[in-house]
């Protein structure tokens, strides 16, 4: 055959794009049928655009089976992927988005606190706290004072609400990082027929995300530096309210500007009050440095 | 706060685009940051087109942990996974592209033989076994005698070329596929001086991909058939010369127009001739049914 299918690849490569599409478009649920044949189109262009090569192709499968091989029950390296990609915190602002729009049509007189990402380092049912508790007594660090309030859109307490809480500890390691792992600065809180809430922590610390992994490498390769700023992560949940999942900043942080998952949002940098020695607002006796951490959540109707 | 962050999510979601691009490109290798940059950027866009919810993508991220979870030296989920998305095609149909500009400059008299995917049962250094040998001797199934030229694309015969081949058995199960694992219908064979090759083995039979793993879960969920049409792999392999890595098809097999993988190509389908009872072209004495496969292989420059 003399050099005539020249020209066929193209052809070929539009007919086997639409061949998929029309494959994934075949499952019976619309909205699967409709992800997946967007997705595999999507993805057929982008690899035709990048003129991909078999060793490429190659190096990227086996980056992905490393990533997830990587994974375990306290180690999620596809979600540190999906961060570090700011995959994550797309998906986050695409749900502030469809709230925000749902917020409107209700005519809510306030916003729902904005939602950022996750992490890996969730664990649902952490240990139940009573209110005003030291949740890291057994973590070294400077004494931080969490208080505050969780109210609805129209600035009315929320009944029933609670606070999942996590954070790393002075090292910026988080339990689950540690061995053996006990679990430490990570606690249930429920608030007051008020909705407020309190307990005592430690002010984070910048870290980076875990580097020994695929993802690690990746960064690396990027030549990205892996810290993410000082933040404490909360999860406030409430029956009949759609939960806000998100983190506190510490305004102060290095690493601020340049979050290596992308989760930094304005309205969630909060500035860490010094507090005056020896006099604590629930009457503790505090040696050294303390700090007040004051933060109002606001949850929409489910 | 009042309801005035509305329009700012496509603000900050374009805004994050093209901050994680900007990352991305900054890789020190300029292939690399173009890869990556532009995938992430297309990820972003795919994301925001579908509207992708929080719950959408945590299900994406845990059915990609468990395809990498799933994947073992001998069994490559994230293969599959790019085969029956028709990536693995797609990345083939590219480098075949290529390699036709390259003939078209080179002014080559003959295209090379077209590749194929590769699929996830290819294993390096398949048992060497000497020209004519059976190569699937412990497994059932329908003799067949298999024989060709391996010549450049200029029509002259390769030296030092060789072959490896693999297929399933009669039920369409590869050898990795079976427990405990025993090599059989899979080895490496030299070419002679002149190029000529032949080995027998048996007639391959149309089977399904695994099916019990995430991808086979996905492939259900998508309401297709995960058959392939029936097929023996070949690698064809020479000093100085752009290996080839297909599949040759049987003509009449089932599944030939809905290929799971999309591995078909027209130049690649071969009429499997029955041989006439107890006369091989190399003095055997075959008992029952038998069939000739006869097909000549050209190598590209390297």
């Amino acid at each position: 055959m003399k050099n005539d299918r020249n020209n066929t690849q193209d052809h070929a490569l539009e007919i086997l794009k639409k061949e998929v599409a029309a494959r994934m478009a075949g499952a019976a649920e619309p909205r699967f049928a409709l992800l997946m044949s967007t997705l595999v189109s999507r993805l057929h262009d982008t690899l035709a655009e990048l003129d991909v090569t078999e060793a490429e192709w190659e190096a990227a499968l086996k980056f992905l089976t490393k990533t997830g091989q990587a994974s375990t029950d306290h180690r999620q390296e596809f979600v540190l992927l999906s961060d570090a990609l700011g995959l994550s915190t797309c998906v986050v602002l695409l749900g502030e988005k469809r709230a925000r729009g749902m917020a409107a049509r209700r005519d809510d007189r306030y916003l729902a606190t904005e939602n950022t990402v996750e992490g890996p380092f969730y664990i649902p049912h952490a240990p139940e706290f009573s209110r005003g508790a030291d949740i890291a007594a057994d973590v070294s660090g400077e004494p931080t004072f969490y208080s505050g309030h969780i109210t609805d859109t129209n600035g009315h307490p929320v009944q029933g609400a609670s606070i999942e809480v996590w954070s790393g500890n002075a090292e910026g390691l988080y339990d689950v990082q540690t061995d053996p792992m006990v679990l430490s600065a990570r606690a249930t809180i429920q608030a007051d027929a008020n909705g407020a809430y309190s307990f005592w922590s430690i002010k984070p610390v910048f870290y980076p995300v875990p580097m020994d992994g695929p993802v690690g490498a990746m960064l690396s390769r990027i030549g990205q530096h892996p810290n993410r700023p000082a933040h404490i992560h909360m999860k406030v949940c409430a029956p009949g309210h759609a939960p806000v999942t998100t983190q506190l900043f510490v305004s102060d942080s290095a690493y601020m500007g340049s979050d290596a998952v992308f989760g930094v949002r304005e309205s969630l940098i909060l500035h860490f009050e010094e507090g005056a020695p020896g006099r604590t607002p629930d009457g503790r006796e505090v040696q050294g440095r303390w700090w007040r951490a004051a933060f109002d959540f606001r949850l929409a109707g489910g």
